[in-house]
């Protein structure tokens, strides 16, 4: 697996150079002999003996770019300037911003929009608050909620830290399904507070999404808030993962030739996606599971199964799952397994370990950022591979399902989540790619596929509407 | 006080008329002689016979609307078919909504924006929170926090029906300063889960409005608030109120020759809106200020301002106003006054009430939507007569402050909202009307006024720097 240039570590460089004919191409050359990527390159000003160049380099990391940096200096008469981090300036003052979508030019836009004329909507929905789904932006609008406490593959770094990562995910709603988002990113990380938080903003949501906040405590927040509210509650690292997880699977099932309920299937990690996606694939039809966490494989004789651990969860998981009755480690569970799905820790695994997979072998290794095997060395011997990685093809995306998920969720006015919605969100997806295009490394739709969306929200619709009343 | 056609009461009649040359203006005619104002006409559709029309028609209450569109039903040869309000369908869907600042087209943009590139700057911001200033939406976002206890004019209506004021102010705030907002309306109404919750929510804003939050619970969040965060905390109901009121009367002191000092001023209403006026009056210099409330004048004799209320605010009013030890009544009090400022409840005093205050009388009656006397009574014995109506002129409007102050407060990154902050923002307001512009029905400058949200902005963030550190 090699760390190659990424757009995300992209600096431009401001320099000045000589005017003579191959000072650029010269530039250029260095930072291709450091191993960067010339993305862009702009004249930017000019004298009579000297250029102003911006250009634009995609590094591997950010000691990459600064060597490649480092090495421009030392071109002769080459000065290097100011140097950005596109990613960074992509940031100042945030991703997203609110706007308004009426005029508010002169007083009658302000006495319709504002007082007196707000007063009349207010007292209509004082009286029928349920026309707040028509009248405010509770028709579309969705709260990303996170406490910091499991941030991407960057663990506890708390609210204010996670801000970034949350605006991103307002704007993936946006983008992807036309809903609105706002981050709320707690100063908590008690359970009953935050459900509390929760519950007091909801009014003008349609919809919760939970995001990074670490197990167990995501279990019960999630359990109790769809409890006691009447807008869809969604923890996307459980929920969106396993979605997607099992569009992938079914395709990747295809390419090889099974079927879910026959094949043998072995999960690495039973913290929060690897519950969800245990759960999902059961209620899709898998019959034999096998999962292992940080101890080896989970059973029903292991002490920290059977003592009270407070959540329950390991039990659940327990009970459901090793139809075998296996014991010991993963890689002993491993041999002769169909399906590998790792949502757990790096490099736990290797190339020969997947080689004692059966034939036809699946191996979705989703540790963020580093997989819990080499893809490289997973592909010498799996017929199949797919990773959270957007370097390699088959990126299990969650961007793939929760924007059309709660974009169904909120046009149905529903807050029925129930396995059967997943399973047939996940469908959706996995029928994107059609079977003239499927193969080996196509087994889910890229995230700008058209209409995927919209596809996913229909089939949420379809089966929120579906089920018997509750 | 006539109830003039308002575009607040606007609705657009779609109907059917014969196509002979003068029927159009018979709608016209009808309209009129209804009481009601043709402010659009459009042909919309015809055949060889008929003709659609849809008429936009000012209104002067709902039911106005209703007998107007009655009237032209009556029309020989005219169909009325559909009635839109005007106002209602401005509110479909919502006023605001979360736009992306950045392009997310491809995967290059989506792995700046979000991962893997996002972590980098979430790592960065977990090292120095101090720069969620430049990278995240707390460089300019406000929350606009309520529980819908006290909206506008209406009372306790909750928070469903408080949101659509909630997202007009929003759109405000980003109309007239740049500052983005997002709504956040309470379910709840104990003081201490406001507190909570605010203070969960407060990591990615930097600053919190509080709104229609009934006092005297307002009193004791937001000044608990303010000793927990570090973000401005302003109830714009206490002190957009009383910025906008002082602006007001420095000008109105310069119209009709007065000073500050000088004036006895009798104020009704110790409400939220009342105590902070009073407060910002004496700390801008005023000398002579009585209160009256619902049970009459406000003095240190008085029962209910002895006896322990609760929150002590009655008391510091007795202490700190009504020098000439006044009891009674208030209209009593207001014999001989140079000032009367209301903020209390409607046709409580009448014109004949007026005329017994001093020459060059200034009456500020601020009940929403009857202010405490009627202003055309009102104007027949004082100088310099204001409202919040938005019908008649001197607009005592809270959009004339907040905007500016939150963007100064902002820029400046303080949370410093000392009353010498409060009195410099009022200066800047009422320094706009030049002293060419200033008369009687012009103490106030319109909130269209280019810049002027600048110039309190900046007044604030110099009275912010040159104050001495807390």
């Amino acid at each position: 697996m090699s760390a190659s240039p990424s757009v995300s570590y992209s600096i431009t460089v401001r320099l000045e150079a000589p005017s003579y004919g191959n000072a650029v191409s010269g530039i250029t050359r260095a930072v291709e002999d450091a191993g960067g990527v010339v993305t862009g390159l702009d004249v930017s000003g000019s004298s009579r003996d000297r250029l102003r160049v911006d250009v634009t380099i995609a590094a591997s990391s950010e000691e990459h770019s600064k060597a490649i940096t480092e090495e421009l200096s030392k071109i002769e008469g080459v000065e290097v300037g100011k140097v950005s981090d596109r990613t960074f300036l992509m940031h100042l003052g945030g991703k997203i911003e609110m706007s308004s979508k009426v005029a508010l030019r002169n007083r009658d836009e302000l006495s319709m929009a504002y007082t007196p004329g707000v007063a009349r909507v207010s007292l209509a929905l004082a009286e029928n608050p349920e026309d707040a789904r028509r009248l405010t932006i509770k028709r579309n609008t969705v709260a990303v909620v996170t406490d910091g406490s499991a941030v991407l593959g960057l663990g506890n770094i708390g609210p204010i830290a996670a801000l970034p990562v949350m605006e991103g995910k307002a704007a993936l709603f946006k983008q992807f399904a036309g809903v609105d988002a706002w981050p709320l990113c707690l100063d908590t990380q008690d359970t009953e507070e935050i459900i509390k938080v929760v519950k007091a903003i909801a009014p003008g949501f349609a919809g919760i999404n939970l995001e990074d906040i670490s197990a167990p405590r995501c279990f019960e927040i999630e359990r109790r808030l769809r409890q006691e509210l009447d807008i869809p509650v969604f923890h996307d690292d459980q929920h969106g993962t396993a979605i997607v997880v099992l569009a992938a699977l079914t395709n990747a099932l295809k390419v090889v030739g099974k079927k879910l309920e026959d094949v043998r299937i072995v999960g690495s990690g039973a913290g929060a996606a690897g519950t969800a996606i245990l759960k999902l694939l059961i209620a899709a039809g898998a019959t034999d599971i096998t999962v292992a966490d940080y101890h080896g494989v989970v059973h029903v004789g292991r002490a920290d199964v059977n003592g009270g651990d407070g959540d329950g969860e390991l039990r659940w998981v327990a009970d459901h799952t090793n139809p075998g009755n296996l014991t010991g480690t993963l890689r002993e569970a491993l041999a002769g397994a169909d399906v590998f799905i790792g949502v757990s820790a790096p490099r736990i695994l290797t190339g020969e370990d997947i080689a004692t997979m059966a034939p036809g072998a699946i191996v979705f290794a989703l540790a963020n950022p580093e997989p819990e095997v080499d893809p490289d060395d997973a592909l010498a011997h799996a017929a199949v591979v797919a990773t959270g990685r957007s370097d390699y093809p088959n990126q299990i995306n969650n961007v793939l399902a929760f924007p059309g998920v709660f974009r169904g969720l909120i046009d149905a006015q529903s807050n029925t989540i129930t396995s059967e919605v997943l399973v047939a969100a996940a469908r959706a997806i996995a029928s994107t790619v059609g079977d003239g295009d499927l193969n080996p490394s196509y087994i889910v739709p890229s995230v700008f596929h058209k209409d995927l969306a919209k596809t996913v929200s229909e089939a949420v619709v379809a089966a929120v509407k579906g089920d018997p009343a509750e």
